[in-house]
């Protein structure tokens, strides 16, 4: 289950301290030109050490990429690539080799496996998600030629709402060696109508699917969500209407663009919930694996709110989730016959 | 995409008002006692008709059993059923033929397939959850037998919360030939820890689209969800405990039973959002589709609050992603080799 | 694994001596006219007791669509179907239920499942290829939109393959109460170049995955086969060719139309090997579930020679492969960019 | 479509000229040792280069893993691997920059995709099945520890069946600058009955989509396969005995271990057809991408029998797909319940 996607596929590996991540994107589009510096400039978004804000991890985040390149344009084979791990001081992390790290992946996974690379998370760990920045960066490429484009940002943290009182926030929980969660906001433009798989494959359950597999995404809503709860039917209906250039819309958008599982060519507007990184710089009760209870305290680097560093991340999985139904969509297309055969 | 899950599998078909319904269970473990009145029961808690806040559409809701099951127990052989249609009132729905309904997937049908059944919904009414609670039925018959119990309720209609809030507020909302959202909330107890495929399926990820895949339903959390959004994470972690058995386990359950993706042994708790069910009595204003601008009068029955007859689906949709990933765990554990080799 | 293919899947059900057999063509284009007679057609091709070469087993045979279809037109929604069994003699079959019948599937179903439905082979039945032959014909719909058609027809009986030969080997086999392999030969013609997704759903994979998935069927090859064993790279390899019309093609076509994994647009051909049906009149050694030694001689209908009635199984198989890879091949199509962006 | 598998699966990636080819293995058990000396002598025995009958290219394939592993033992976590390619002479391939090599991919990829790396056959080589057998042993690693073993020979090249026929046969080819075909058979023993999943995922379905996946690979049969077409079912028929120790097997194994597409516990046996390698030293008609045709002489390294280097890449084939259904048969078995419930 280390493949996300049903035409358009990322396969990822790799482990925040071992030797290397990375990923393999199948079913690039070919004659593609791949843009490496926009590639680049879209990890320099999400890599950390960035700004006082973020953990001061530093990860060079040098993708090499390996195959199904040629001339500079994508040939419809695989592209392979691969970042290659620098920077890990596994030092930091040896307590957890003891102690589960409460809220973490630590006791699941030995549940699951058996056994675990406890090294900063293993692979659980967020620096996972510089892999899905690639994929979404090639995915990006694709859907530009098609007029799309896919844009988020950091909506609340905490309780709070503005630029300034968000940043106030992050810096005073980081001072206090604690943590708080965020909601990232998301819009999708110039997605045409009709992409969406009935009945399990609705494109917000897709869209669910992708954000809900990030690091720490705790919920998922699109159009008025939960915020809405209290709308009565004849308020959240997107009465129909006819734009001026002769094109069917709405003229609201409380369905975020999908209606039935389908987009209905208004803006996909959906956001995602991120808890506080279980990562702390305080005190707290656990067990080991022997089920002795103690204290960890936790030293190192951290992110007092992942939310920051998850913008461009929900942007790689909705543009890679935009792409792979817009491929789905067009597989069926050339046989539909919507007029009678005479 | 009309097939749900990876190794448990449910693959539907029919519409409200074609001539049946139905569905076929793949990976039914062979040897389950098939208690068909227990299935009739979920499907009496989905139907319609029975109280006075719901559609007045009367389903018949007669499941018919065709294959995979023998001396009333299941075979492994995949399970298929029918439900035929019975009460399916064209004519209230002719406007429909004519005019698309805001906040309806008539629309976006018309835009993916150029050509729609519009009797009712057809493929997207409301109507095709009956053979979800099929599925889900017979999966809770396996799970039962783990152990395992899947538990929704109503949580919220509007900005209610109590029962008998509720229950004035829809009546109201009803009276109005108007409709209201709700949340609904889902317990599993009885899960084992070690459920959930990483990366990209993670158990709550799977669980959201589930969720997500529901008629209406426009958001999902799990634990202290959106809820929780002001917590600090030395408040959200849950401090790994010892319980008085010997076993492992949390004091706190802000993690909804599930981290890193992978259930932890703790009830698993989430949450999901339906928006106003958009068939609503009050003129609206639409085009039909030649782009014709007009007003939209719909006649006939509705379900004031969807998300009061969504609670059983969202259990069965719940019981069948359970039981999917309690497969998928079992496939690979007989090969785990934790203790070193000699 | 009851579901074939992944962009038009047939998802199956049903046992021989159960309620009924069905399916649900998933994926289907919207718009297709579907014709009935042409669907009954291919079936009546398939069904026994129609020759005093095949089995006596009467079977009506009639299909019932039940969604998925609107004014004569496929919608996109799935096509569910049924086919009630009628003439299910069961008593025929009582001995199998003691004693594991050679080369059957009994015994393996016992040891997977633990249990079985034990009349008339049940599940393993040939019965389900009726089925296959509805998705099949529904396929054949589609493609012969696109000038594709698949015909199959049987090339060898034993060592005879003239029609005479053969159907006196039939005759003779039948007689002794015995039972004969053959060989069913496949073209597909009209089908474009470029189906086929290397590197491990090249065309030839899927077909033979297809052919191998019917029952009885051991064995596939494709182009010169088996037969060119002894051909050098020189006399097998197809020079390319400029045909009159400017169009690109191969001087001969050892390669079956299938190069590297991808149609060349030179028919599609290829084999499927049928073993003698277990099923025969005479009595043979095995042993029941507690392993008792002893002799079972059956009685009832049987099939002398399977791949006579294969024969349109294999052209459904065919069909919806084809389809299924001609779908995928048009999802990226429209993102291919060849020439250079300026 | 660039993963095999479906629990157990290997994703691929490179081309023969590029900067490297590897995989990712997902779906690998935890606990494992990974023996990388054993991975290294598996990878030695395709290396081209070894004898005088194969290509001279001289491969230095060292694979480097990069995640999934930790002291020495696999994690649960994908695999990812990366093989460098060193001895790449693309000079050797400019004219099929310009002319399509009869036989090969050259003009199926361009159809397909508009555009291709035309260096030594790209994605198409043959190098890619290095890869292959990467994943193919550490399967094996796994497989071992329930008894499995699997082993593949060359059975016959062109009408050669000896071992001394065969290597005179190959050399008299090689010296012509032609090539010839040849059979690869396998035989997996230790398995247990169970595994196999009907109806699209019989066991031997699986096995020949795995060989006919192979480059080269013309065809498959298991059991008495196409050599058996002259049988009777009374000879085909394996009869069910019971050996000394009390367990159920055959008396003779015409089946291939395979019964109802379900392993029966006997030595599961198959064969695998290679065509000729296209790539010959003789001239050969052909046209170019515009049309023109011509004639192309190839120079450079070529194998005359495929078939010879297949050996281990068809066990490393079968060693996936045997793994692969062993898992998908231990997810359902801790659910069955063979005894009816009191």
């Amino acid at each position: 289950m280390n493949t996300f996607g049903n035409l358009y596929r990322l396969t990822t590996y790799g482990e925040s301290h071992g030797a290397a991540i990375g990923g393999v994107v199948d079913g690039m589009p070919a004659g593609i030109a791949i843009d490496e510096d926009f590639v680049r400039s879209e990890m320099a978004r999400r890599r950390p050490g960035q700004s006082t804000l973020t953990t001061a991890r530093s990860e060079a985040d040098e993708v090499e990429f390996l195959s199904g390149i040629f001339d500079g344009r994508s040939t419809g084979a695989p592209i392979g690539f691969i970042i290659r791990n620098t920077d890990t001081r596994s030092g930091d992390y040896d307590a957890a080799a003891l102690w589960y790290r409460p809220s973490h992946a630590d006791y699941t996974y030995d549940q699951k496996y058996g056994f675990r690379d406890h090294r900063g998370g293993g692979r659980s760990s967020a620096r996972e998600t510089a892999v899905r920045v690639v994929g979404g960066a090639l995915a990006k490429l694709v859907l530009a030629q098609k007029g799309i484009s896919v844009k988020a940002q950091l909506l609340q943290v905490g309780n709070e709402t503005t630029a300034e009182g968000m940043e106030a926030l992050i810096r005073c929980v980081k001072e206090e060696g604690d943590s708080i969660g965020g909601v990232v906001g998301c819009t999708v433009t110039g997605c045409p109508a009709g992409l969406g798989e009935p009945l399990y494959g609705k494109l917000h359950a897709a869209l669910g699917a992708a954000m809900l597999s990030i690091n720490a995404c705790h919920g998922f809503d699109y159009g008025s969500g939960f915020d809405g709860i209290a709308m009565r039917g004849s308020e959240q209906n997107d009465a129909l209407v006819r734009h001026s250039d002769g094109s069917i819309g709405t003229a609201t958008n409380h369905s975020g663009g999908i209606q039935g599982g389908i987009s209905n060519g208004e803006p996909i507007c959906f956001r995602a919930l991120f808890k506080p990184t279980p990562t702390i710089m305080r005190p707290q009760q656990t067990v080991d694996k022997e089920g002795n209870v103690g204290t960890l305290a936790m030293k190192g680097r951290h992110d007092p709110c992942v939310a920051l560093r998850a913008v461009p991340v929900v942007e790689a999985m909705a543009a890679m989730t935009i792409l792979d139904y817009y491929m789905m969509d067009c597989a069926a297309r050339p046989f539909h016959t919507p007029s009678p055969q005479p």
